[in-house]
């Protein structure tokens, strides 16, 4: 179980690679977008030939923050997390070896799904850049959701959603829009993504980072944003408001998240076509 | 004198066509970017033939804000705002005939100089953007330059300079940096614009704009950062910052800034290369 931020999914490949044997599962837990086409990548570029289940997790299945060095508190248990193999036709064999341990697994349908399912791709980095000035200038003393996310902010997150399930629906696959995971996850409802989010409770109290040095945009940007972004523009998909995030990002980290993050030739499919692709995800036929 | 937002300036100029006569002199006080350009154009499409001298202001010569319907509040008057007429071969007999009344107007080399050192353009749709949660939860209840340019703020406030003063260049002319014109406009000093502008004691106590539904965007994304945009498309300058902005506007006030702002072809400069639009705006050769 591989539970560490995705951008360290590949330096934990190089390591695993040359100790990985035949039957082990590997579960990247999450493995936000992309993560185990990276995995397996890196695995065959550094030799390791196992025959091992390698999945991803949509979500990590716990709601939980870090409370010190070694310490950790767990707010809640999710109901159900989507999870997929690569190839799908082997997720019911992960799904039955960690079933007792992990009852909330369900079948994610395919790699494609988790990594495109992924909300906080659409979420975080948009929201922390729309509230860039106030973060930094109070550290973060505001309510991230509630008052970070007002009908114009609400308005960016949904031509970003917009994009995300366009690039799903290029690839063959119908990925839930924010709404309809806001109404799945918290059953908040709304006809704006303004309105819904301000129906969840849980929302309340969850204040901002307290800085931009933060995952919401060092990891969300290069490991979620990057590959959907990469995705549209290799599909033909208009991609013009996440592109705008990732390049204020980049210019704020003063680092090229594009060079840094999941482009498709790390994940290994650059040069496949939608029906290459497909197969891949699902039946583990790789050219 | 034409004192209105530059948006108006199209309409002005179509209604101004069928009247204008010989030797009159028309001022753009403001015309942001490419206001003579395009009022000129007009005129041109309207079959206006009159012989009138045509300038534009790089600034409003006031610092000022209306208290009223009718009613205006001057806090101050500009010691020197530079003046370009179309072409630059004019700019004495014009400020030649405005001298006795305003004495601040000063050379401004050429309106491509006027329309490029444009700071509004830099400063104003991005700290809005970036700070766009604050504005609409509190209502611009904070200092928008004080509290709104933090670290990062102002590193994107920079990555946009640099891509105008870049474009310029591009033109064979040398615009002001945000930091030279912090030091001439107010005697501001620091090594990056966020120390420059907090170093700015004019800027304490100014709020924030109280909605998105603001001049910062509707009037300086189309009217400023469009046209430096497609210059720099144009021209072969890279301007993914500036580019950023403009999708962001756009997605905000769900309209298409691009369309309605100030592209080569509303300024009737599409087809020049730099030399000739050099030409254009120096010594009026228009092929």
């Amino acid at each position: 179980m591989v539970v560490v931020p995705s951008s360290a999914h590949a330096d934990i490949a190089r390591c695993a690679a040359p100790h990985l044997r035949d039957g082990q599962i590997v579960i990247l837990h999450p493995g936000r977008t992309g993560g185990c086409l990276e995995f397996s990548k890196v695995l065959r570029d550094h030799g390791c030939r196992a025959e091992i289940l390698l999945a991803e997790a949509e979500t990590l299945i716990y709601a939980s923050r870090s409370d010190g060095p070694a310490q950790v508190r767990i707010f809640s248990i999710k109901e159900a997390v989507p999870l997929a193999a690569l190839p799908a036709t082997r997720t019911p064999q992960v799904l039955e070896a960690i079933h007792e341990a992990y009852p909330q697994f369900i079948d994610g349908l395919s790699v494609l799904h988790t990594g495109l399912n992924n909300m906080g791709a659409i979420f975080h980095p948009a929201l922390t850049l729309l509230n860039a000035g106030r973060i930094e200038s109070t550290g973060g003393e505001f309510q991230f959701y509630i008052e970070g996310v007002t009908p114009s902010v609400a308005r960016v997150l949904e031509a970003l959603d917009r994009e995300r399930v366009t690039v799903a629906a290029a690839l063959g696959i119908r990925a839930r829009t924010g709404l309809e995971w806001l109404k799945m996850a918290y059953d908040a409802t709304g006809t704006t993504l303004y309105e819904a989010i301000h129906n969840q409770p849980g929302y309340r109290g969850i204040k901002a980072p307290s800085t931009l040095n933060h995952r919401y945009i060092f990891e969300d940007v290069p490991m979620s944003l990057v590959p959907i972004a990469a995705l549209g523009q290799r599909y033909g998909v208009s991609v013009q408001a996440i592109d705008s995030i990732i390049r204020l990002a980049c210019v704020i980290h003063q680092t090229d998240y594009w060079r840094r993050g999941r482009t498709l030739n790390k994940l290994g499919i650059e040069q496949l076509s939608v029906s290459e692709l497909t197969a891949y995800v699902n039946e583990g036929v790789y050219e």
